[in-house]
């Protein structure tokens, strides 16, 4: 996420976007955001309506990334469970990073507070994503009831995510694996 | 948490810094908050050092409530498992507000994104008191490993909040309860 002179003001603000909400959060101010990204304001608001719109668009922009963190390589790589479990691996993962702080699509969720807002429709969306890749190895997997248990795996990997990001937990001894097959277990997928 | 004349300013700060930390989220300002207090800066300063001082008294203040939540009436209700299930039932019910945003605590670490803040300090006490709570019942109980039990079913109570305060999902067919049961029934807790 290094802006480069080559990147465009476009680019080096949802770069800045991305990094700076995602490291203190939705109220920083275009003043801040401007000038990490190392463009002017004037510039900004020709390219974007308001602050909320780059928000917006800079989590837009990542889900593509969010998509391919939770999707082991190739699309036949491994049984559905493995599939499920390896999304809690990467996460688990993902959390020793100093930087770590949770999901950044349910913290922009938490902190908005605002359903109507922009960001939160695109965030909403990239959860739902997460959901379906789960539901359908679910039903794959021959889960008695994979809207229930995709439901049920969605809690553990937000609630796992905001405790880590929180540092009100560690997940370095796979308790979201480990929670996570213990409801694959109760939901009948081998 | 109707502010009257009656209360004392220090009372009033306190009421209305819960409820619009609550509302609108940690970023809010001090003139916002004495202006909804009905309390002068200059008083504000003279009782806290500081917004953040406001906020962590605040959160502080309502732990004894955040306790009462979760405790069933009477020491001795219910076996573990009833205990530990009615925590969810709960969280259930509390989703069902048209105001409800989560767990304030868990709101509270997800916005301020560090440790190091005095109110960052008060919401992870109110967490670990809850996970006191279903640990001492999953060890009453006979699971496995209370321990890890109550660490999974704190996934599952903060993961239920975040997503429901977000308005990501809906608790009111009994989602957690019904994840929480799983867990039990996992760990052998009849």
């Amino acid at each position: 996420m290094a802006t480069t002179d080559k990147a465009s003001p476009r680019d080096r603000l949802l770069d800045a976007a991305a990094q700076l909400f995602y490291s203190e959060g939705v109220s920083i101010g275009v003043e801040t955001l401007c000038r990490t990204a190392g463009v002017s304001k004037r510039s900004m608001y020709q390219l974007f309506d308001s602050k909320d719109e780059v928000l917006a668009a800079s989590l837009e922009q990542r889900i593509p990334w969010y998509e391919e963190l939770f999707t082991p390589a190739g699309p036949e790589a491994g049984t559905p469970r493995e599939r499920i479990l390896y999304v809690f691996e990467c996460l688990e993962k993902a959390s020793t990073d100093p930087g770590y702080r949770g999901c950044p699509y349910l913290a922009v969720l938490v902190e908005l507070k605002d359903p109507e807002h922009p960001a939160s429709a695109v965030a909403r969306t990239a959860k739902e994503r997460l959901r379906e890749v789960l539901r359908t190895q679910a039903e794959r997997g021959g889960a008695r009831d994979p809207e229930l248990l995709a439901r049920q795996l969605m809690l553990v990997y937000d609630g796992a995510s905001a405790r880590a990001g929180a540092r009100v937990e560690s997940l370095d001894d796979g308790l979201p694996t480990a929670t996570a097959a213990a409801l694959l277990d109760a939901a009948g997928v081998a």
